[in-house]
């Protein structure tokens, strides 16, 4: 996947700046669990589709998420000085290039669908996950939830506000990726609502688990007793609910998400592996 | 086209946070002369194309063009606190949500385009201009213009590098735009590399008249000497070439612009005018 996610990074007839081609593979090569489009990639295999017409939209939805982890780092967003272990981005490119790079792999996402082999094939298939995506990173999906998520910090902990954050932050682009994997592979309308609430189930799953590391995680590491997210004023979801209720919520969305996949076989397990893997994060 | 721009934008299933919204409304209905989607929609209607069909796609080149605003504006970037006589986003809405509210009207664009009329009539056509539109935006078109336009603040003047600049910041759209519009509107190949190469001098002398208006403008009006783009170190064409080389630059450009046009008939008046108007400008 890695070695995929750069080589459809656009290289252009009159070519990308230097520095802002550095930021967007600084970034896109930063690792991270590439859960998106190996869900993309899995549920598109599960209803019959070719890996390599999946492909461009697989590294699409990973710009998309690269791109927001960028934006979200910000000194005005978040203002984190690391991810994933290594400086953020504008502390080794600058905030405007910073702020640029995130752009160009917004823009970069869909310059690859726009493009991709699919579009020839299909365009009408390629075209709805186009605006599948568009739907879900934008204002009334991850984009917005980013935006509830600043106006709520330091806000009293309310469950309501944050579960309405995780299903726009996190949940919206999980749920997206399943149903374009679902709808580029070919899938009938019933197999691609399955897959959505596999990926919405999946996607609040693994927000939770994020929040209870974060939680135990930081305990531990920090020995502060406080974690990154709620010294930040952020609401976890250990924070608002309880460790035992996050803990029982993290069981019940594991189970969801196997019970959105019943009407598949063996084909979806590569996607029940993943169920296992979030429910089982350790970092 | 004010009141299509406001239509278009998404108000969601599950809503849109109202900052987020009132930012993207802000910016959108801050006026301008909505050049980019009167060039889509004239180059469309010049091929034969509904003007119904292409309207989603007006909309999204003027979203596409009013989200590099906002974060041109940012205090990390060019450090504007207006725009168009009203105070910028960032000064309105706070930096987080003026990035936001930029973010989203990007995927906005994107949006709109999936899900327009066309792409269920010829999703095909729709997602060339997907394609055209992203590439245009993104690293080697608009966001790498604007990260070189960065790197030669404060350089020492030189032609290549301005043009450079020029070719990406602002003629990348107004080419897109053009060539948008005769594919949407089913031009054959060759209207469409003629609208294109329209698009590519209306573009230019968009920013030549644009760094002149910059230059004696602010001549006149701040009784300074200097201007506003000078000032913050950037390369204007006047400052760059001189003013005699300006002005007959701009001539050259509307000429060719013209010439472009020149196996069109009347259908292709529309465009034209834009020539003239630009020409003209004098605000």
């Amino acid at each position: 996947m890695d070695d995929n996610l750069i080589r459809f990074l656009d290289r252009g007839v009159c070519g990308v700046p230097d520095k802002l081609r550095d930021a967007m593979e600084y970034s896109v090569s930063a690792g991270g669990k590439r859960v998106r489009p190996v869900v993309l990639l899995s549920a598109g295999v599960a209803v019959g589709g070719d890996e390599r017409d999946l492909l461009p939209f697989a590294c699409a939805i990973e710009y998309v998420h690269t791109y927001s982890l960028i934006h979200d780092d910000l000194p005005a967003m978040d203002d984190d000085d690391f991810r994933r272990g290594k400086p953020s981005s504008h502390k080794v490119f600058g905030e405007a290039t910073a702020i640029l790079a995130g752009d160009a792999l917004l823009t970069e996402a869909f310059r690859v669908m726009g493009e991709s082999t699919l579009a020839e094939k299909d365009p009408g298939r390629a075209l709805a996950a186009v605006g599948v995506l568009a739907r879900a990173a934008g204002a009334e999906g991850m984009v917005g939830g980013q935006q509830l998520d600043l106006l709520a910090e330091g806000m009293q902990a309310d469950p309501l506000v944050k579960e309405e954050i995780d299903i726009r932050k996190t949940s919206a682009l999980l749920t997206a990726a399943a149903r374009m994997g679902g709808i580029l592979g070919g899938g009938v309308d019933a197999q691609v609502a399955d897959l959505a609430g596999y990926g919405r189930a999946l996607g609040l799953l693994f927000q939770v688990k994020d929040d209870i590391l974060d939680e135990t995680g930081s305990f531990e590491e920090m020995g502060k007793g406080v974690a990154k997210d709620r010294v930040r004023g952020k609401m976890t979801y250990p924070g608002v609910f309880g460790m035992d209720a996050a803990m029982a919520r993290a069981e019940a969305l594991g189970g969801e998400a196997l019970a959105a996949l019943s009407s598949f076989g063996e084909e979806a397990d590569a996607l029940r592996d993943i169920v296992r893997l979030v429910a089982a994060r350790r970092s």
